[in-house]
């Protein structure tokens, strides 16, 4: 194992539909003084995913449902942003005390589908997750391959909450380049036992490292891993994402 | 937000019972020709406090009930540590398909109580986890003010599974010097709206990041995370544990 440096990818100004992610990435990289170099782990977060593929919508087009309206009255948060989440939402998983636990297109399990409503410009605008998050993930890889002739890992990263334990932490939602779990299954261990069930989510523990480097408040949207020894290869986030019929828990 | 740099602390050699993981710790980094320095993170794996604390069970000395056999005759196991993961079982949360999720008598809900049969010399040995790893942090973190003067905060980890999502990561189960949860409720963002929801779990954030130096194979037991701005205070590892009646899945 290796040393990791990890740091924020400062500057990048406000994110508008159509931009081009990797390239505002690599010109506020460039500002303060890097360049990606070869083995590099890019964390992006949603949002200016979101955010540069047009997953924006205007609350004032939203006519919120009888049931968003009940939600509304016990979380105390906008109708129209429930609403927003409803209609992401692929199936609900719990809906109580005001709180809606939805399973997305993707397969994710998180509040309100991942809905967001927080850094955006004008309080009236959420974000949607984007529709392909490991397409949205190839993408920047590619265009960084392409621009500077390096190879490097992209992850896109959300907040998401989780059961049993309090607080949110970064993970994967999107992953290109590395393989997200690393499978330590078969491998003797330091004592000569073979481990037996050890799969590690790396990418969501590269996505938690991120966020350490980004804060929430910041306009630090994304954060470069450098040092760490992942295995290459065509990941794909739905791999993190337990069958259903697997989950003790949905 | 600053630039962090994760190590791992490498050449500890094997713990013993009655060992101080502190002077270990102490030891190892300085033959790499490091020291602590002041707002260090200090991710320490139970393991190896547990073994310091001689929290080890011979399974020789293990008699399984009944629950014990049946487990293990789906899962495959040693229905002997099954047994000791009973015995470590303040509260079944699920127990299908040879699969058992404990609640710990600490109050985090994890696989076989976290018990651990990894890593340890005597395959008939296992390790349970610290009875309070709160004190266990909080012994090495006053060790190393009182040896080398430094104030650092001290994590001690585990690796746990989680519901919906494959793969397990690093979570803190024990922290001293610093909040496990920063609260950024009512704090505005750079749109100046106030986040609503979010409080970031970063003592799990530091334990996945310190994951990534440690490996599961290596003897590399603990990592030192540097150069992130944590609120320093007294934390308490329960504080990431969700209230039994607030959680929607147990």
């Amino acid at each position: 194992m290796t040393d990791l440096w990890v740091f924020g990818v400062r500057g990048m100004g406000e994110v508008q539909p159509g931009d081009d992610p990797a390239a505002l990435l690599l010109d506020a990289l460039q500002r303060q003084g890097e360049r990606f170099q070869d083995g590099d782990v890019l964390v992006v977060t949603q949002k200016i995913v979101s955010k540069a593929e047009g997953r924006l919508v205007d609350l004032q087009t939203v006519e919120p449902s009888q049931t968003a309206h009940e939600l509304s009255a016990v979380s105390k948060r906008d109708p129209r942003q429930i609403e927003v989440a409803l209609r992401e939402t692929a199936r609900v998983v719990r809906m109580e005390r005001g709180v809606l636990i939805s399973e997305t297109a993707h397969g994710f399990i998180c509040a309100n589908a991942g809905v967001d409503a927080s850094n955006l410009a004008g309080r009236d605008v959420v974000a949607l997750l984007p529709i392909d998050p490991d397409g949205s993930a190839r993408r920047i890889r590619s265009r960084v391959r392409e621009d500077v002739g390096v190879e490097i890992a992209v992850i896109i990263s959300d907040t998401f909450g989780r059961p049993w334990r309090n607080g949110q932490t970064n993970v994967a939602i999107g992953v290109a380049g590395l393989r997200p779990i690393h499978d330590y299954r078969g491998e003797p261990d330091s004592a000569g036992v073979v481990l037996v069930v050890t799969e590690i989510a790396v990418a969501d523990e590269l996505a938690a490292a991120g966020e350490l480097a980004m804060g929430k408040l910041d306009r630090v949207p994304a954060a470069v891993i450098r040092g760490y020894s992942y295995e290459r290869g065509d990941g794909h986030a739905r791999e993190l994402v337990r069958d259903r019929d697997l989950d003790m828990f949905r």
